[in-house]
């Protein structure tokens, strides 16, 4: 129950108050898509980690400045220059992703295949098919805790050593290709895999 | 307000029963889309409308038979075949849309343009820039009504006969085009475009 809090997608807009580290860091990138502005890259133990942004969140505005139609080159030196101790976001919480509740089975499986964290394959009559999975999509989170970045065996370990209830937060993986398209695996790996307080 | 309400994507999965018209119809065509079925037609008027199936809900399940990974003409022959007075559906609203809320401005504008529904470019500093409205993503719904196959100039007519708040229900270019592909643009128009009870 508390994995499927943390892991639920809300309507409407939150705004967050973030500062800079000793250094000047944030500890985010973004991604323009469709004119939208998305987080691609939140570092782990940051200030956008502690400020509870999310990857695949929607950044609309950086100190009441709308940002629709922004490139990723503009929005990064909107936040070079921002004040370091206090900088205003307006979000909207991860449009692109949704969340589906999956029950394990007898044996412990809830039924799909992944690679690459990409959702390759369901299997007949399981939990995954009897609630609508979808392949092609991508695994953000598990139980509400980002697996962005992570390898297979680890988000795999997740689905174990949680109880009979899987939640997983999915995302077309063409969407989640233009997100994170020219960042290097290594940013990849730093990703925040911290669990979310509620 | 009524018309967020009418165009509220609501979470989980809910229960409808059908049966068929006296031609044996329900007026209803889906597509397998990344193993999952989905509500590509809902004809004027039909068991399938009254109902309320919507395009993009995503149908789990026919009489209990779990539909994952089924091509779309393998559920068309199960449509086909199943009781005429009575089929139970277990349906997803609508997974891949989500509703953005719009204010029409001092000229009732709401700021962005459209072309066959996809929507292709933002005003600057409008009330669909502010709230985060994206390009690239079709429009499905205008205040909860179904606007598939529709004409631009009627969306335009539904949206300034509205009152100051319009919401859009929006999908991905590239799912719609899947959801929709190898339909005549003539089924298209015959869509069931009527106001939803709520």
């Amino acid at each position: 129950i508390i994995g499927m809090q943390r892991a639920e997608v809300k309507q409407g807009i939150r705004m967050l108050i973030l500062c800079k580290d000793g250094k000047g860091k944030m500890g985010l990138r973004i991604k323009s898509v469709s004119k939208g502005i998305f987080v691609a890259y939140v570092s782990k133990g940051s200030p956008a980690a502690m400020a509870g942004l999310r990857f695949g969140d929607q950044i609309l505005q950086i100190d009441n400045e709308t940002l629709a139609g922004y490139s990723t080159d503009k929005v990064h030196k909107i936040l070079k220059k921002c004040n370091p101790q206090r900088v205003e976001f307006a979000v909207r919480d991860r449009p692109f992703e949704r969340t589906i509740t999956l029950q394990k089975d007898s044996s412990g499986h809830v039924g799909f295949v992944f690679k690459n964290a990409k959702i390759t394959s369901l299997v007949k009559d399981s939990s995954a098919a009897r609630n609508g999975l979808l392949t092609d999509h991508q695994l953000c989170e598990v139980n509400g805790q980002c697996v962005i970045g992570m390898k297979d065996k680890e988000i795999q370990e997740i689905m174990i050593s949680g109880g009979l209830t899987v939640t997983v937060t999915i995302m077309p993986t063409f969407v989640y290709e233009h997100i994170i398209k020219s960042m290097g695996s290594g940013l990849l790996k730093g990703q925040d895999h911290s669990i979310p307080d509620i």
